[in-house]
């Protein structure tokens, strides 16, 4: 007879191949599918989010966890096990309904917005978005109850399991002390610096080959994975099989060979996984906190420092032809251009965290019922005026619309981008303590090092630990905000 | 309460959505994973083979059929309930760990074929092979032993419902009478004309672009489908988003575009089978013979006819500049020119039924037990040199490793091809008899008599009918093998 605990992996493992297929549509939803594509593609995600809901929620798991408890298990099966009992305490909490209407809301409202944000269409996003809204706050309030956490922290708890909005204001709150000033001493000290913009047009086919081949500097395994486009960029796929995209725009190649680089960060933790416990709870990535870490590890630590401008530098001449622009001390100011913009995902290292705590502020109060939907651009508005002093009435397209969370019915994501950001500081602080010449290294074209580290300490580590445990294994500490601070202060005013 | 055939209705309208998964993970995998994403691709595509193979035999659906057999039906929902009990009595014919197997084994025999046949690799082949053959003898007797029909037949009537071995027979003998004399005559005639070959190279991205514009021509909605490359060219994905195929040589455009043209045939089929009734079987293409005589009506009854050419020429001259090849005349030469060859796929319609004829004589004795596997190359080299003169000794490549067919398990296909074109010269010989202008009008660039005929008699049509049924409607009689012969004289010795 098999014991509770393998029949339990034996479901997870079930589970594991149907998500590959959802995975698998929903890049193709958003790289891949023609417009008439939407609507049967919607039914047949919330049908398989139905099916995965119902094997999640099959009464006899109740019995099978409660057996498999008992039962004598190392180190790895406990976690693992841990990780199946969030997955299943989670699905319990919501009904079939719930399930299957929130991925039919979110996919259709992502749909239409892929085609209001161009066409500035607040009013139309309006009519999808508050029946997404309404979902997610019952959603919120059906995961507070199994969890005894607030609804907001109910959600986050998906993206960042044992991390409260506490935590997040706590971190937020320290922020907001000091970065609005960093942002203004960091531009005063640029306004003096000069940097020779690179000329154009750059064809999206030479971007492209350009992408492609900062992905193999970065390690990434194009037998397991593609590069591809879409409106919005992002790292989906399976962990076998990764699927990054981007998007190009002529007159700068700067956004998408950035993006391509975030993207590589996020493709290599999936790509180095533990393979031989695929498909459980115990193989997958511990958070999209640690996930953005390694993009942001790949983006802002890695991609924008001055030793990496110098591996950059000949690419974009062996691509673009020789310009002064990428001459590697002006192409690394080019890099560290700090200023206040519209749009999160090209925002500089040093101002992102303030589109971040807008997003949280409000998507909090949304959560929580203070605000509703059509509050959104006023207090968008407001905050861009007060965090970055930008003027944002009116358009919403590269306001309250630029983003497609919200639109799929992620709430609570947000915060993990900028705790990535300090777990990514973090990661090379260590890094910089225990090999000197790193920087050295990296320069002479030798990014192993890097690479090395992050797959001993995160990569291979998957969910194995807590995320604080994993963060005081890999660094010392839990996560400590000031590596953050110290790292922005040294780059941008040392 | 809901009638029984309202809720068999439901799961079949669910079969249809876990369906849309699998369709689109299986284009994926023939026109977008990557190496290492095989195994795992495999096994979620076995998974959800698996969970609909349960669906179709769950045990209650047994009582609903009975009374959905007595509830009050119009002539629609009787197609219909007859549809579902087809699918219902074929998967009660096979285990699920059968249904699974064949899955697994089709999926790893096909993904190692995809490098052993450019490798020449017979051997290697034969490894994955000998199990899928193993398998699919096992399916036939299954289906045998539930349908009544001998082994083959029922294999063949997965695709072909109501054909049998002996119809086959009947209509590959005579064809078998008539047709090496006529290659010969057409050769013979033919040896005297002169054509002018157009000359290369012809670049990818030109050739992309000219079957962009011919499947417009063709009134390929973009809206609802798209146009890849992969190594086998297929038409696949959903009838809501129709997945093309096709592949590139830089040295002759004709390959990819006429393999285009056939692809836009199935497609047309597909986006236009009944909307109001899709995710049920009545909305099915009818069988795949049917579905063949539109990728052939499009390929070889329009796309070679003297009146397309005229319609072609300009395309041709727009995308690859003006040569003489291209001269309205040439052109027509070139898309009717008969010659024995080695690949199916490249075949001429002259010369296409004699290696259907090869295909199926060895796939019935493979089902039939007469022979193995390892037989086949020695099987292939005789049938190749007595019905098309060609000698294929050793070249495993270009001979019994070239269609993908066998490697995925599906024996039983073949035929449909031969049907198709017969079927298809069948709905031209009615179209012209209704319309003696039909070709001054295709020539003048006026394309709808054709669309709306095929989609009025066949594509509407769906499954509404039996296949004899359909076929009387839309021409007066049932399959008519002399329509074909008077399609091949007329055309090529005319």
């Amino acid at each position: 007879m098999s014991s509770a605990y393998q029949d339990l992996t034996t479901t997870w493992t079930r589970l594991h191949r149907y998500g590959h297929l959802a995975a698998i549509a929903s890049w193709d939803q958003s790289a891949m599918m023609p417009p008439k594509g939407s609507e049967a593609r919607a039914l047949a995600l919330a049908e398989m989010g139905g099916l995965m809901h119902r094997l999640r929620t099959d009464p006899q798991l109740a019995q099978q966890l409660a057996r498999a408890d008992k039962e004598a298990l190392d180190d790895f099966q406990r976690a693992n096990l841990d990780g199946i009992k969030r997955d299943w305490r989670s699905s319990n909490a919501l009904p079939e309904s719930l399930v299957e209407a929130i991925s039919l809301a979110g996919s259709r409202c992502e749909h239409a917005w892929r085609t209001q944000r161009p066409a500035n269409d607040w009013a139309g996003f309006l009519q999808n978005f508050r029946e997404v809204l309404r979902l997610g706050r019952e959603e919120a309030q059906r995961l507070s109850q199994a969890t005894g956490l607030a609804p907001y922290d109910a959600l986050m708890d998906k993206y960042e399991p044992g991390t409260t909005s506490a935590d997040v204001d706590r971190v937020f709150g320290d922020l907001q002390q000091w970065l609005p000033g960093l942002v203004v001493q960091v531009q005063e000290r640029q306004s003096k610096e000069t940097v020779i913009a690179p000329v154009g047009p750059f064809p999206k086919a030479t971007q492209r080959a350009l992408s492609l081949d900062v992905m193999k500097l970065l390690g990434f395994d194009f037998d397991a994975g593609r590069l591809d486009e879409s409106a919005h960029p992002f790292s989906g796929g399976v962990p076998e099989d990764t699927r990054l995209t981007t998007r190009y725009r002529e007159d700068d190649f700067l956004q998408s060979l950035m993006g391509t680089i975030h993207e590589t960060g996020h493709a290599r933790y999936e790509q180095n996984l533990p393979r031989e416990w695929l498909g459980q709870p115990v193989a997958n990535a511990r958070s999209m906190g640690i996930h953005e870490s390694q993009s942001l590890s790949f983006e802002m630590q890695l991609g924008r420092s001055r030793a990496f401008a110098s591996q950059l530098a000949p690419l974009l001449v062996a691509h673009f032809g020789d310009q002064p622009a990428f001459e590697p001390g002006n192409l690394y100011r080019m890099l560290t251009r700090a200023k206040p913009g519209l749009i999160r995902v090209d925002a500089d290292e040093v101002t992102y965290p303030l589109h971040v705590i807008l997003r949280y502020r409000i998507e909090r109060q949304l959560i929580e019922g203070h605000i509703e939907a059509e509050d959104i651009p006023a207090l968008w508005d407001e905050s861009m005026q007060s965090l970055l002093g930008l003027d944002t009435r009116g358009n919403y397209k590269d306001g309250c619309l630029q983003d497609v969370h919200w639109s799929g019915g992620a709430f609570g994501y947000f915060p993990s981008y900028t705790l990535g950001a300090m777990y990514a500081a973090q990661w090379f602080a260590t890094m910089h303590s225990a090999m000197p010449d790193i920087d050295a290294r990296i320069a002479g074209g030798d990014l192993a090092p890097v690479f090395d580290w992050l797959r001993e300490n995160i990569w291979t580590q998957a969910s194995r630990w807590n995320t604080a445990e994993l963060a005081k294994r890999a660094s010392g500490e839990a996560l400590n905000p000031q590596h953050f601070r110290r790292h922005l202060e040294a780059r941008y005013l040392g």
